[in-house]
């Protein structure tokens, strides 16, 4: 409907770097006011030009998901990297690889993977406990101290690793829908990490303590014991992030653009090119019997407005995206316009589309996950 | 548990080429049968390699479902090629690469785009309008003779097009639990079409109709006026279908080999590297109130068995799967084995892992959508 500066003919994730870099900028500010280091989760971006946005104001520690996103960013210089899933020992040339180059931190949760661990490397690396503080998907209930004792003992007897701390996340912050929920899990975390702190900080030589997902990073202040702060998800934002009430709909930095392939004026749909394999199948509930797959956005002087209200992405298959409208919008929409659609959530939306295309054009690439990264 | 006799170290998609062979070689002899054209979706696998095994059975026409798809199999010597997709007339180039190599297939369903495509192309193209037998994702409705007969002026007036007649989808069809309802879409669809057929036999001269789904093509026999079928899905299936009533569980053909890297006995759960990233998001209805992101099979003399009862993956996150299981079976795994997962929905699955690995070891490669095939 309002032509796109770009040329685009197929489904392409466009960046707003501005709004990127604000979000970016936020952060840093909030964790330099509270204290902690900000060790940014680039699992969400997974590119080396916006992990540059990060180093040029000042980011020199990182978390990634996989080792070998980890050898990705080790391949442009990062050389302070968490792993934040539980070590697999099965990648073991992948982990020596990267414990021979940089200073990589690894995550545990029992006793029997430390000494497995600790077989297969050949050069140092730090260990992190992963605590359970809530979330129920990963690590030991913090309150589990008999796990806990076992494996600093098991740390003890291991050659190569070195015991830093803990590392938690609290991803059921996802669950709320207000700042006032946010603020619960928050509250609840810090006390959690408030008593694995004053039990093991002198048990643990400069006991580091790392927590933080998206919404309580975005909403909170105050960070307890905590050393560091890991969130991601908020270079981008995305409409669960804004449903969560982490951000508001215009701090969202990226849109996916979609060219209209048909119509269906009896139902009010407009058909997208773009489905499952670019958005990724992730919904969102919208609390009133309906789902969106993502949001309609009409582009603005800068980039993009808000929501178009009423109009949502109601359905998604494999590569179709159903844009359900209202007769006003039906009528201003043509086969082969391009509609900007807002991703229900980034990480995957930019996992699937494995490059950024900025408003002014350029293209910015990502980790491509079919090649080995060897830092040789 | 039980030792793999590959080396896998991260979220694999194993293939089990006999299983796959063997259902290519039963819809052959079922297109036989009933005296149609088996023309298959080539999304699903989405490899050269795997479609050698239908050139290997006498299959000669494919279907695909984006244009970069089409050159990538133009590439291997696929000459007879449906996009079977709404045409995106904003890929000129691509359409134009392909028209002038193979014989390209397009799917339309306004005459607007007719007269848009017809501006766009240097070389002739076959096109196919898009009938709605009652999906209602797109397509025209066949009852709308209207709108199809203004789309058949739309071709006469242009130059590079040839109308070649009707192309439908019954993915309703998906929506069935027994062969009683797969059976009921299949006959609604048949009357449909022949509808379609007895109205336009005498206007389009050598009226094709291309219909045909997974279901309906798996289950059914006696396609009427159909002269092809276009089932995708089948090549591997997956526990969609199997819900579906399509195949049986001991039909599908790939699984995910997954590394356990974490167990949580207090809720007998067990945490595998395979997430959304790799399995996609889709996710079956257990009818039970509990929902599967996928069935965990054990290994056996030659490939899996069958799902292991009262176990199944609960959750997902970006990289994280969760195997809810019994207590009995949770005693039997241990950090650092190997499970293999049978997927929701294959074609997601295979899309994003981008490669197979066969049971005897070959690695099979798929399309790299962040390259171009040119053709040249």
């Amino acid at each position: 409907m309002i032509p796109l500066p770009l040329q685009i003919i197929e489904p392409t994730l466009l960046l707003d770097e501005a709004k990127c870099r604000r979000n970016i900028q936020k952060m840093v500010e909030k964790a330099a006011r509270n204290g902690v280091k900000l060790r940014p989760h680039f699992k969400t971006h997974q590119s080396h030009a916006v992990g540059q946005w990060f180093r040029q104001m000042g980011v020199q520690a990182i978390t990634v998901s996989s080792l070998k996103m980890a050898c990705y960013f080790a391949e442009d210089g990062w050389d302070d990297i968490t792993v934040a899933f539980p070590v697999n020992t099965l990648e073991a040339d992948r982990l020596n690889r990267l414990a021979k180059k940089v200073s990589l931190n690894v995550v545990t949760e029992d006793a029997a993977t430390i000494s497995r661990l600790d077989a297969v490397l050949n050069y140092p690396v730090n260990a992190f406990i992963k605590a359970d503080i809530g979330y129920h998907r990963t690590g030991v209930d913090a309150a589990d101290t008999e796990t806990i004792d076992a494996m600093i003992e098991a740390f003890k007897k291991s050659n190569q690793l070195t015991l830093k701390g803990f590392l938690a996340h609290a991803g059921h912050s996802y669950n709320s829908r207000s700042h006032a929920t946010i603020q619960k899990v928050h509250y609840e975390s810090v006390d959690a990490i408030q008593t694995l702190y004053n039990r093991y900080a002198k048990l643990i030589p400069n006991l580091e303590i790392s927590i933080g997902d998206t919404p309580t990073c975005s909403i909170c202040e105050g960070f307890g014991p905590a050393t560091e702060i890991r969130p991601g998800n908020f270079v981008f934002y995305d409409i669960t992030q804004a449903a969560i009430s982490s951000c508001t709909k215009d701090e969202i930095a990226v849109a996916v653009a979609c060219p209209v392939v048909a119509k269906h004026k009896d139902r009010n749909e407009i058909i997208l090119y773009g489905g499952g394999v670019h958005f990724s199948k992730d919904v969102l509930d919208l609390g009133n019997g309906n789902r969106s797959y993502g949001d309609w956005v009409l582009l603005a002087e800068n980039g993009w407005g808000d929501p178009v209200p009423g109009c949502y992405m109601s359905k998604l298959s494999q590569e179709h995206g159903t844009l359900k409208v209202t007769r006003e919008m039906f009528d201003r929409v043509a086969v082969g316009d391009v509609l900007l659609i807002l991703p229900v959530h980034s990480c995957m939306t930019a996992d699937l589309l494995g490059s950024f295309t900025t408003l002014d054009g350029k293209r910015l690439e990502m980790m491509d996950k079919r090649r080995e990264y060897f830092l040789d």
